[in-house]
C-alpha cells in the first residue's frame, strides 16, 4: 500500500513530538507499506518568521514572504528525516523544487497545478520514507509560492492523487470530525464518515478541521481522506464521495463568527441594480454569502447580505462611494452577528430539517435575522452572543438524527 | 559596472544591520551599477539550526544537515529584499535552485561546478538588485549541498566569474587583510594589496579572512577581490594576481593553533614505509602538514608530522592499530603546539627571510620544534603558550620589510 500522511505544525513542534510522529510514520513503514509524509512548519515557526518580516517592512512583498516562510517546512522535513534515520530507518526530505510542485503564479495564495511524481517514486522504490514540504510550490517563473493557510492539507491530497495513493491520512490534534465543536457542545459526537460535500459545507462554515481546497481536490480526484489524531490510535473520520452506512439526516452543526451583515436600503426597484451591487463587491474580491431581498417603500427595495467581518470596512467604503450610482438611499450594517448552520447529505429529501432547526432556536428564545438554504445545508444569522447557546440547542434538537 | 558584494552573517544579524547593508548595496545601485549580493545566514542562525539538529540526532546525515542549514541563507536574502523594497528599490531574492548553482555531489563540503547566469542576467536587465543565497548549491541528484565553512565567499567569487563582474567585494567586520592579527599584534598594518598566492598561504595558516577555496577560485578565473569592512568606508585590501606597487619582502605573519604533532618512532629503515604511513592517513582524509624525518637508532628512522588538532585522536587510533604493519616501535604526540608562519611573494628570491625569522624567535627565547618552508612561506612549530609572543617578535623583526 502507498500511504500519504500529513502532520500539522503543532504535531512536530518539539523533539518529543517529532519522535512521536516518527513512530506514527514507522507503524505503516514497518508493515511494508510505502509512506509519503507531508509536514508543516514546526509550532510557531511561521508566526516567528512573519514577525521577522514585519520588523523589516510593514508591507513586505508576497513573493519575498513566500521565499521566507517556506524555509519553515524545509526545516521540518529535514529534522524529521534525521529523527527517522536516528531510529535506523532510511528517509529523504524533499522540497517543492525537488518534487516539481507546480502552482499558479500568484504568491501567498497559489493553486496547485501538477506534480512530477518521478523523484518520489524513485525514492519509494529504494524503500525510503519520503518527507515532503507542505504548503509550498513553484510557479512558472521558478519562484517559490505558498498555498495559503492550511495549504499543507492540499499538498497531501495532491500528492495522494499524483501518486495514486491507497490512503491519505490528515493528522490533527482532534481525533476526527465532530457533529459540532466539542469545546462548545458537550454532547458532540465523532463521525465515522462524512461526504466531501458535507465536509466542504462544514469547512466553509468554520469547522476548521480541513482546508477547503484540500477537500475540493480530494473530491475532484476521488482521494479518500482520513482525519485522525496524531496523539491517539482512534480510527478517525473518513471523508469520501458516498458514505457506506445509511445516511443520517444531519451530519454536523457549525458556527462562523467571521460574518457581518450589510443592508442597502431604498434601492430603486429596477432591473440590474442587484447585479450592479454584487458585481461591484465581486470586482474587489469581497465574498457575499447570505442574500435577502425585500420590498421597500415607494418603488424601492432593500437588499441585505453578509460578508466576512474582516471585509466589512472595505465593503462599506465601496458602497458608500457608489450609493448614488446604485440609486440607493442609505446603508445599515451589523457586525455582532454569527452564522449557525446544520449540514447533512440526507437533508435534501427531508423537508422537516428546517422546521426542527427553527423550533430548537425558538425554544431557546433565539431570534433569527436571516435564513439561507442549500441542498445539504441550512444557515441562520443570529446575534453573536447567542452563538454557543444556539449550537447546543440545535445539537440537542437533532440528537436523534445524527 | 557589474558588482558582486558578499556580506557575512554578522553583517545582517538584526534589523539595524540589515538596513546598514541595504544602504551599502544602494550606494552602487544608485550610481547606475548592476548589483548582485551574496548573503550568509543571519548572525547565529546556522549555530541554532545545528543545535536543533543535534537535539534530534547525535549524528544527523550530511544530506539532511544541508537541507536544514540552507534555510538560513534563504531567510537572509528574503529579508534583505524586503528591506530594499521598503526603501523603494526593486530587489529579488534567489536560492541555489533558482540560479542553478551546480556543485559536486558530496554533502556539507561540495565544490561549485557551474552556474547558469541566465536568471540573474534577466533580473539585472530589469534593474533588479539580485540577492543570492551564499554557501549552498544543488548536486546532480537535485539535492541541496553546502560548500563548507565560509562557503559564501566562494559563492560570491563564482558568481563574479560566471557573470563576468567588474568587481567582487567581500565585506567583513575588519577593514582588510593585515600583516598580522591586529588583536594580537598591535603594530599590525592593513595591506593595500596582496597576491592570490600570499592570501592562500595566509588563509590556510589560520588568518581567517577569506575562505581558501574562494581565493583559489578567484585565482583560477582572475577575479579581483576587495576585502573591506561593512561598517566603514575604508578602501580595504585588493587581492589579485600581481601587486602593482613594488613587492615588499613579507606580507604577513599568521598563527594556527589547530595543530598537533605526532612522532612515529623507530620505523624500520626500508623503502616504502613512509609511503605506507601517509597513504594510511590520506585514506582517512587526515591532512598532514609539516613532515620531518630523522635517522633513529639501529637501522630505524623517526618520522614526525603535524595534523589538525581535531584529527589527532583518529590519527593516533589508526597508527596504533597499524604499528606492526609499519614496523614501528611506538608513537609520541603533542597537542600543545602552534604553527607560526611568515608569508611573502618577495621571499623566494631573498634567502635572508628564514634567518631573520629564526633570529627574532631566538631573541625572544622561543624554541623551534619543526620547520617547514615553501616558495613564499616559512612555518615553524612552537609551544602553544609562546604563540602571541612569537607573532609579536616576528612582526617586530620584519617591521621594515612589510
Amino acid at each position: 500500500m502507498l500511504i500519504v500522511k500529513k502532520f500539522g505544525g503543532s504535531s512536530v513542534a518539539n523533539k518529543e513530538r517529532v519522535y512521536n510522529v516518527a513512530e506514527r510514520i514507522l507503524e505503516d513503514y514497518k508493515k511494508g507499506h510505502k509512506v509519503v509524509v507531508v509536514l508543516s512548519a514546526q509550532g510557531d515557526t511561521t508566526d516567528e518568521l512573519v514577525a521577522k518580516a514585519k520588523e523589516i517592512s510593514s508591507n513586505p512583498s508576497r513573493r519575498e514572504m513566500d521565499m521566507l516562510l517556506t524555509t519553515g517546512e524545509q526545516q521540518s522535513v529535514a529534522l524529521m528525516a534525521m529523527a527517522l534515520e536516528n531510529l535506523g530507518y532510511p528517509a529523504v526530505s524533499l522540497n517543492a523544487f525537488q518534487v516539481a510542485m507546480r502552482t499558479t503564479s500568484v504568491y501567498s495564495n497559489a493553486r496547485l497545478k501538477r506534480i512530477d511524481a518521478e523523484r518520489i517514486d524513485a525514492e519509494l522504490e529504494r524503500r525510503n520514507i519520503v518527507l515532503v514540504t507542505g504548503f509550498q510550490g513553484i510557479n512558472k517563473y521558478d519562484d517559490i509560492t505558498t498555498l495559503g493557510r492550511g495549504g499543507s492539507d492540499t499538498t497531501a491530497v495532491a500528492l495522494a492523487a499524483a501518486l495514486n495513493a491507497d490512503r491519505c491520512e490528515i493528522f490533527t490534534d482532534v481525533d476526527g470530525v465532530y457533529t459540532a465543536d466539542p469545546r462548545v457542545v458537550k454532547d458532540a459526537k465523532k463521525m465515522d464518515e462524512i461526504t466531501y460535500d458535507e465536509m466542504l459545507e462544514l469547512a466553509s462554515l468554520g469547522a476548521k478541521v480541513l482546508h477547503n481546497r484540500s477537500v475540493e481536490l480530494a473530491k475532484k480526484y476521488g482521494v479518500e481522506l482520513v482525519v485522525r489524531s496524531s496523539l491517539t490510535q482512534a480510527e478517525g473520520t473518513i471523508v469520501r464521495e458516498e458514505c457506506k452506512v445509511e445516511k443520517m439526516l444531519v451530519s454536523g452543526v457549525a458556527a462562523d463568527k467571521n460574518v457581518a451583515r450589510i443592508a442597502v436600503i431604498g434601492i430603486k426597484d429596477e432591473p440590474g441594480k442587484a447585479f450592479e451591487l454584487f458585481s461591484l463587491l465581486g470586482k474587489h474580491n469581497i465574498n457575499v454569502d447570505i442574500i435577502l431581498q425585500s420590498i421597500g417603500r415607494k418603488g424601492t427595495k432593500d437588499i441585505s447580505f453578509t460578508v466576512p467581518r474582516d471585509a466589512l470596512e472595505e465593503a462599506k467604503r465601496l458602497l458608500e462611494e457608489n450609493l448614488g450610482k446604485l440609486a440607493a438611499q442609505r446603508l445599515e450594517h451589523d457586525d455582532h452577528v454569527s452564522k449557525v448552520s446544520v449540514v447533512g447529505a440526507g437533508m435534501a429529501s427531508n423537508p422537516g430539517v428546517a422546521a426542527l432547526m427553527f423550533e430548537s432556536l425558538y425554544d431557546a428564545d433565539i431570534n433569527i435575522k436571516m435564513i439561507s438554504t442549500s441542498e445539504i445545508k441550512i444557515s441562520v444569522l443570529i446575534d453573536e452572543r447567542d452563538t454557543e447557546r444556539a449550537l447546543n440547542a440545535i445539537h440537542e434538537g437533532f440528537k436523534d438524527r445524527f
